[in-house]
């Protein structure tokens, strides 16, 4: 379901999404702790969006792509496909927008992710991950309810929205007097970082920007030192439940091949060091996904000469038992 | 160790300490969830210490304190006795002074309390909660050295730079055009709510202030009861170390006796429940003693009438371990 880009995505794109979500998304926080610094032998700051409404930085991009739909055709409501958050994040920014919204979901999801999207009133359809066509199937129900699809990644008004914390981390940054060395991002199919990194180009010229990315599904690492898109091992699997997207996206990766310095992966075992790291120091609760750029950097072989990092922590709905386990660690 | 006040403490008070720690403690969200409205029937609204400086709003009132000390005599230092929370606030609060801190401390602390305090430069001197007398031990060696003791509560200076919590609190109620029913702050020796509900009364006149303690340890709101200082019950116990404060101080109560709207106990099954909705709603991780208030508001029986609650969390330094098990609960 590549899509094809009309116009060029630019930091207009971002500028416009952050004025429809003012006032309805959170002005995460970017969280530093002296004692993490210690730990890391650099100084690192974090922009909290497990803090962010739905839990996720997901509720973004949801909520300035619905933003968008022509009034004539929001009643048909919104439809999309997701592992998690994005569900939430559009289940939402749908409800905020007064109409309904259809959910294609993997069977095996976390139960606190559907839990979370059926409180916001989506129908949740589930899907078997192994053997279903969940794009078939949400442009089947699309195409009889008239249903706008909300994409995860591949739209630039998703990744506008999502470029938005891009916007924040530059003006949070001038705030404390800070310039990094480097930003590092969560990554997916790449609407977060594509967002972020054009945002960033804008604000902050120069500081590079890095994908961090579970190991197994390290696509948009290997595709920037190929050139092109690069897919993910099918029997691959990680604890980060919401970065297990096949490949880069078709609109993302447009955007990151030009965008991104680089990309890190990172194993499971680091991902829960990291999550254990943000509960003792920083006090935020991490699920597996939204852990994996502090991993990153909290690996001292990651950019060794960079003596301050941004990382973006994505989002935080785990469930209790796999967040226990990571503290057990 | 009573103290006498000099002066009345008042809104300048906390007016002066906000001014001293700008720029030094962490502006802290004010934190809300529509799903956490949802199972409490109600609007709550949480500030969130947690994400302040050493993990705990015990960073304010040390940093005002300490910034109040004549500059001749800080190169003798500092010194506390603390459960812990208020260990890190001052250890961590001298070491941005450049002044040495000793720490009297329990012997039987949670490990991550000592390990944070010790970070911070700090000398920890133990001392046997059952058999030994913090309050000669810390006179004795305050009279050795010529250090400022810094008390955990009773002292206007402490209780001030606590108070600049309610500064904010209406600051950020005022930005989302919400007036609080009642604000629920958690009480161990009284000194934040003393600082909180002084601001508040000023900022948000006619607002009343509660008291939440753990069950055992409600000496404040027996004592707004019966209008003297109560006294717990030497034998009593709760998993809230923060606040087992054998009785309200002396300058908190004087302050509290007149600003105070009552009190409510909480035990520790409902600080457990209130810890893991904070994990699963608000992403952030609270210690028993800073789930008191969330616990007390999420309890339809309190207040029942009101509509919007304001609690202030107070701090997230917990064992893993503890929090395993809240999250197990």
């Amino acid at each position: 379901m590549d899509t094809v880009a009309a116009e060029p995505f630019t930091i207009s794109d971002i500028e416009r999404a952050a004025g429809r979500i003012a006032g309805h998304a959170v002005l995460t926080p970017l969280l530093g702790s002296l004692a993490l610094d210690r730990i890391a032998g650099r100084r690192l700051l974090l922009k909290a969006e497990p803090l962010q409404r739905t839990g996720s930085f997901k509720f973004r991009g949801a909520f300035n792509r619905i933003a968008m739909i022509p009034e004539a055709e929001r009643a048909r409501g919104v439809i999309a496909f997701s592992s998690g958050n994005h569900a939430q994040g559009v289940a939402a920014a749908a409800a905020l927008h007064g109409i309904p919204a259809t959910i294609v979901m993997p069977s095996d999801a976390p139960a606190i992710k559907r839990r979370s999207t059926e409180a916001w009133g989506a129908t949740v359809v589930p899907y078997d991950r192994a053997t279903g066509d969940r794009e078939a199937l949400t442009a089947t129900i699309a195409a009889e309810t008239g249903a706008t699809i909300v994409r995860p990644y591949d739209d630039h008004g998703v990744m506008a929205g999502q470029g938005t914390i891009g916007l924040e981390i530059a003006d949070q940054c001038a705030a404390l007097g800070v310039r990094p060395d480097a930003v590092i991002v969560c990554c997916g199919g790449g609407g977060l970082i594509a967002g972020t990194s054009t945002a960033l180009a804008d604000r902050l010229p120069g500081v590079p920007v890095y994908a961090a990315e579970p190991a197994g599904f390290d696509d948009t690492r290997r595709s920037l030192e190929s050139g092109h898109r690069e897919e993910n091992d099918p029997g691959a699997r990680t604890i980060c439940d919401g970065l297990m997207a096949p490949r880069p996206g078709a609109l993302t990766f447009a955007v990151n091949r030009r965008r991104l310095s680089g990309g890190f992966a990172v194993d499971d075992d680091r991902v829960r060091a990291a999550m254990a790291v943000a509960f003792e120091h920083l006090k935020l609760v991490l699920e597996p996904s939204g852990a994996v750029a502090l991993a990153a950097a909290l690996d001292p072989t990651t950019l060794p000469q960079a003596g301050t990092l941004v990382c973006v922590a994505t989002g935080g709905n785990v469930d209790a038992e796999l967040y226990r386990s990571a503290l057990d660690a």
